[in-house]
């Protein structure tokens, strides 16, 4: 998880996912807010909500338009965030008759929600392949030393022995698992938001449905009731990436346990060195994967605060969000990224035959 | 959520669930413990791993066992947990012999994990229910008021002027969502655990699959992988009550708003009474509900840290589950409870027309 | 930290402190919110706001009172705290011009607050007793093992060996720490809440100075600037708990670290049975203390959400006090009684001299 | 708190603070660990650890260092940490003899530590006079407004009347008790971190006590036991940003709620605009305030996960540390500077005299 300490290059990539980052950039999220407006506009003419020829004017604006996202930073100061600023900066440059064709009837909300979900999307559908390539190096390890005896162990103690097979099963079960849901939870949050003002869907000239519809369809999304204040998908979202980096913290913490000297059921090439010992060959991916984990469980009892979002819209939840469900998504894009690190520096998994 | 503290009577039934804390009592717990060990030794006849007459002759012990849950407590200080002494006792009557009909094969684990999903599943059948009931309530609201204006407030401000039925709506809508997801999450967690010391379901005489079977069949429940490490489950049913409480917190937040003078969109009955300004009338349950919602979603992320489960079994984990998934069910049913009653206080929604 | 499952015998005493139960049983809470009362009696009567002999009535009928914690029950429900219910109790059988002698002038949270200041001053006076056992404990370890060699370990990777004491000491050093802070903190915490009701200390007669002196003087605490709305002394506490319960969770994982078997730099006498595998030695005691001090730890950051306590009394933020708090001693109760019990299982700490 | 999304231009400066991450930055980090790499050799020289002609040679070579630290990433991905390849670099340009006058006997660990030391005194000093401005603006409204009737609410329902003074009270008195407690938070954490490489404090030549304190003095800190793996000076640290961001919170909650029309006890200037209704005036920064305080109030539950800090050194743990504690400073700072703007906005508080 980044902030100004993590992302600085003292730490390289191990909190940070530039992939995730960039996702989060203002530039693509400005890119996104724009195709909201794209596909709204879009919507108004195909309503008829607005003139044709008044349409086309703003459409060629907003298709050629460069935000700039820096113009939009002291607007933010004011309004507490960038789309009342965009949308002048939008209009601005077609005649006053036609600005009528731009936003009219959506609202701050509808265009950072949809965005918001718009990038939640692209990252999840690059998770899910990340997810596949640590299935992929899991059975590769698996195909390697699955019979390598393990010692099982319970409260830390010695219980049965088991097979490297059945250590890595536990970690590649879940995983499994995740991956399996996600095509889901992909589809429950592909919905546009368009509330309008007050959540009502009041829109231009009576054209509600078939202004959402044709939002939603040019974004490739779906209708749904509008979520203005039911932020339950945000926190389906924070649950997915929640049990996600859990498990990948697991991993890290078994593998820690089995690297320790005296344990030796893990060889890891290439690990951590120290300043002051020189010879060590420290876990660093293992234990970055469980404080990962352990930071992205507590986001979520943050991130769930926002639940509480009084009345018609709730600056104050909302910025709650923004706080930490960006957050949670390079967290898990780092532990996913250093789960791939650890995994493929594993040179061998189970107790060396006695010499 | 109920501490030493919030379960004196005190508190009256605020921060409890009488119906929930009774499905958590050692009585209740310790019958489902049996049952997982009834339906163990069923399964180990009907899969010939023992002798059907010693089966017989347990099955005939446990029928009739009466555990006595105080004489665990001194054996949980010891072992972490009650089943070990639980099996002592069960055992105890039976011929030396007979006694492997008992427990044999399973682990701590399963019989705890089982007894917790059969809990579990109890809990939210009766909370399916309560969030019906809900509905039905919200739904006659809106039959009465739902034309009623009411001031849209965005970040607390006036926006446009919305009717009692669109925010009716906005507490309605998730809250049938939930329940929507209901069955789902149900499915998802009717699975019994068997997977024997170390997770591996290494049963006797290699009767595994008809054994895990014949538990599950016995309990009502399916088969799944073993998940003694992976903690998923638990944290699904966890996400399901924080989405719950989460939005009776909006409820609250917003009944408390909207009974401010000044404001004066809702009018309760029977609201609760201070002791120096008598005349007040405090809008308890609402506040409540915004309590309860901040608590259960802050628990999810101590929860979540369980998923940090280290090796086949770790007691720290475990016991993080013990100490707020309970909680948590506590919490969500009190506040299903209190917003129960916070509806029907409801006499009046929305402006009153001058006079 | 108890809730409706893990205070059940189930979990012997695991997971609770009967002691600190105790202190915050209706009986104890009770009879502290009536020591305030008779406190406030007393002050009215020594300021002059009300006549001697009424005064005296009531002291005599308070000094009689045998408050029925389960007949508060039913107010709560409605008020959302037995105070007004308790002072209609204890003026019940007052003649009606005596009644002016209880109360007046003071409000729900003044009781509340105070008699809680006074549960805590309690349980820390007790917990100071505990702490310096544990220090004992600890010199007495230290005395018989501290020159044994340990394997000091960073990154769970073999550094340079260091001597148990040096190991003893990492335990030893925060606890006496946290023991040597507590003097100030209970300090700090002595005070008692004389509010009324908007927080302006407007008390009868103009008598406010006199009174809450008075009432401080009775109670054996210090009259400060009014905190109704400041919970910062509540943030305190937690926060004092919350690093003891976390060093003796530093304990129990260092401990269930040396516990394994292939490390084995300690044994402990005692520990838990398996019901699978009964030839298991448990650190049932050292995983516990892991799994509170995380529990406190997350606790914290739900304490910590009633800092946002809007205008002159918030119901809600308070609730999450009482939900968290109370549950915060408990659990560091159960940690320093675990921790005291696990220091006492230690048979051997250190390497053992090869045969 | 910034993340990827919310260090964006598109968010202004809502939710970070230029000075604190700059604080944070790779330069001034850097800078100071540098700092205690001087720091350590002079005490190296004048111990009589090493020969005097080597270590001025080697001061020579850390005066003139510039360190690179975007070559730092790629080790750091490799060693968890920067200190290995800066000792390395700053190594590298001495004889090969002289290399033994850089970061003997240290290590990473006393490095980062006493460079977050160093970092966590500037930013608490600047915030030491945030508050005191805070304080002042305090004041001033106070000055101004303090008679003006407001309605005192508890529960959210009308009180009884107070003065617009009580209620700035109410946001004045924490703030300054925070304050006044902040020189010993200072003095506590104005520590210096030697401990070596497993915290023994096991430095050349023994000259241990003589290292540590000319460390500590060239640095203008103390000498204290070694903290390695007691954390609760950066819990310290963080329980004092919880209480500030809290007590702003409180502040913004009041604001947003007096701004409501219909109750009108506050006007603002330069409020926030909307998309879809230019005519608001929203509270952003009231607002913004809250989500602060809420997130920070979590995020002191994570950080307190640091606390199990296992071993002689906790990769893990630490980690926990990083990815918090200037996250939390940086929201601190945040809600500092927006409580000031907010403070700053204000124009009125009070009721109106009617017409």
């Amino acid at each position: 998880m980044t902030n100004a300490f993590t992302r600085t290059p003292l730490w390289g990539t191990l909190f940070q996912d530039p992939y995730t980052a960039g996702e989060f950039s203002a530039d693509s999220f400005c890119a996104r807010m724009v195709q909201f407006e794209m596909a709204w506009t879009r919507a108004l003419r195909e309503s008829g909500a607005i003139e044709p020829d008044i349409a086309e004017m703003a459409l060629a604006e907003i298709t050629g338009f460069q935000p700039d996202p820096d113009a939009l930073a002291d607007a933010s100061d004011v309004d507490g965030l960038p789309v009342p600023a965009l949308v002048r900066q939008l209009r601005s440059s077609l005649p006053e008759d036609a600005r009528v064709a731009v936003h009219s009837g959506a609202t701050s909300q509808d265009v950072i929600d949809t965005a918001m979900v718009l990038t939640a999307l692209a990252i999840l559908s690059t998770f899910e392949g990340r997810c596949a390539e640590l299935l992929r190096l899991l059975d590769d390890l698996n195909a390697r030393f699955s019979d390598n005896p393990v010692s099982g162990r319970t409260r830390m103690q010695l219980a049965l022995p088991i097979a490297a097979g059945d250590r890595i099963q536990s970690w590649r079960t879940p995983l499994a698992a995740h991956l399996g849901q996600l095509p889901e939870l992909i589809n429950a949050i592909s919905v546009v938001q368009v509330g309008g003002a007050v959540g009502r869907r009041d829109l231009p000239n009576g054209a509600a449905d078939a202004i959402a519809a044709g939002v939603a369809k040019s974004l490739g999304l779906r209708v749904s009731p509008v979520w203005h204040t039911d932020r339950s998908l945000m926190l389906d979202i924070g649950h997915w990436l929640t049990k996600v980096s859990g498990t990948l913290g697991k991993l890290g913490q078994d593998i820690a346990l089995m690297a320790q000297q005296g344990i030796d059921e893990v060889q890891l090439d290439g690990a951590g060195g120290s300043s002051a010992m020189p010879h060590k060959q420290n876990p660093v991916r293992a234990e970055l994967l469980i404080a990962l984990a352990r930071v992205v469980a507590g986001q979520q009892g943050i991130l769930a605060q926002s639940m509480v979002h009084e009345q018609e819209r709730s600056g104050a939840s909302w910025a709650i969000e923004w706080m930490t469900l960006p957050a949670m998504f390079e967290a898990t894009g780092a532990a996913l990224n250093s789960a791939d690190h650890l995994l493929k520096q594993i040179r061998h998994i189970g107790q060396r035959p006695a010499d």
